[in-house]
């Protein structure tokens, strides 16, 4: 799956993934009203909403992450959601990330494992996130299904959160940051999982907020691909994630949510709808992306 | 809900959570099969499975630890049978905690949050398990809920499995290790959610698996409540959670998964069925864990 994101990404020519975290609240009015008046229910408008999203990005954008959380919410139909989600995204062609950021003890892990990446997942995802406190014996199951099943997982290194610092930036004694040492353990984890085009279907969530540590990161994980969250609403720029791409200008993927899927209330007199928005978004910040690795690169 | 946690464990006398960690396969062919027959799903037998067992330990268990991990696995109608489960423990008049482990950034945290212990949860639970990787703003939506409803978390502090320690005991330059850190931070979260009890809404995972660190984590968290997994099948032994209880021998409650709901398979020619085998292993447990801690008060 690691070789199909990186083929996808260098198709389509744009590292971006759609990030489908919709509230109810985001979707137009006169988008949902039709719906409920067939008598769907939220979740039913959000698998909608999604859908039309999802046929009208194919051609710019490869991947899509979605966030747990906002199905988790909305009850066991919101897993349904997700479910339509996921399938709907697969059906077109995507590369999925299931971003649940999921971590337990092993035999809980394997649970979790099997319900994202296992060979018969319930919620069939190329990749999951991963929460690595609980350290090896938390990922194990992961990666066991990681190589039976070749999807893959992406572990949390530095989360793109202003307060995530507050334990990842930890120094210890022998001078390494706490998310330094799991970098340096997820490299470890997958070095045997390393595909075609040189990455590991185990890679590292990186937040796009924090640029230096990026780049640094990237010289430190030569052969990990990064999640890269943190571009728009939460304030990283294209330029700022320049350094977190490999030299082949490939090994990472930028995650856009409400800059894509809300970009239609920008302006409230946007024609074309919530689609062509974020269509144009999507363009807008491949071009960025585009510019700044080609300034990068010098 | 911290109080009616301490006075729960009080009234009944046993400081034990019945763990959930339900998985078809522990559950007795000869209950299954009549549910098979009339047409139900794995989650439906799962479910009865549960509900039979909460009513059968009401008056020797105070809380249930619902593992949401083998209901995902199980999609949308696994998450069903959480709901239901949880509404059963409810209903009987338990204190009920979703061990989800969820943790991720503040937009997305009080997702999490609203889920299981926000005003209009659709899996309610009395507490929830947090990671904190993300530190204080992935835990913030949490805090803010636990002042709204009184609901409470419990957050991941020093976990039970064996590489627990591969990153929670990094020692820090201060001399403290990552989980004191956090240890810390904890009891600073939870200091203005104290109950008339004298323990916060915000409490702490500590493995019982580490009776010496549990033992200091006592020490530094005076009032903090801890959830201790580990015991049984994991191999914490009730002497060693004693030090981890208050010196009001309170302020923690031990769960018990697999020894419990497995307990029938121990002997496989249990007259009583799968409820007297689960009840006769929870006043074992619960007398060896009384024992200890009369031994431990001297």
């Amino acid at each position: 799956m690691i070789d199909r994101l990186t083929r996808a990404i260098r198709e389509i020519g744009n590292p971006t993934a759609l990030g489908l975290d919709t509230r109810i609240e985001y979707i137009p009015e006169d988008f949902a009203v039709p719906y409920y008046k067939d008598g769907a229910s939220v979740p039913d408008v959000i698998s909608a909403f999604n859908s039309a999203l999802l046929e009208g990005l194919r051609d710019v954008i490869p991947c899509v992450k979605i966030q747990a959380a906002y199905y988790e919410m909305l009850g066991p139909e919101g897993m349904s959601c997700l479910k339509k989600t996921l399938d709907a995204a697969r059906c077109l062609g995507y590369v999925t990330i299931t971003d649940a950021k999921r971590g337990d003890i092993g035999t809980t892990a394997s649970a979790y494992s099997s319900a994202y990446i296992g060979e018969t997942a319930q919620f069939p995802s190329d990749f999951i996130t991963v929460n690595p406190y609980l350290g090896i014996d938390g990922v194990a199951p992961f990666l066991e299904d990681c190589r039976k099943t070749g999807r893959g997982i992406f572990a949390l290194v530095k989360t793109s959160n202003p307060s995530s610092g507050e334990f990842q930036d930890l120094q210890s004694i022998d001078g390494r940051r706490l998310y330094e040492h799991v970098a340096d353990k997820v490299s470890e984890w997958g070095r045997d999982l390393i595909g075609e085009e040189g990455y590991s279907s185990v890679g590292a969530v990186v937040g796009a907020t924090y640029p230096l540590q990026g780049a640094a990161l990237r010289g430190r994980m030569t052969h990990t691909f990064f999640l890269l969250p943190g571009y728009g609403a939460q304030g990283a720029s294209a330029s700022g994630l320049a350094g977190c791409f490999g030299n082949d200008g490939g090994g990472a993927v930028v995650n856009a949510s409400r800059s894509l899927i809300c970009a239609h209330q920008k302006s409230s007199t946007h024609k074309g709808g919530f689609v062509a928005a974020a269509r144009e978004e999507a363009i807008r910040m491949r071009d960025c992306i585009r510019e700044a690795l080609k300034h990068a690169r010098g």
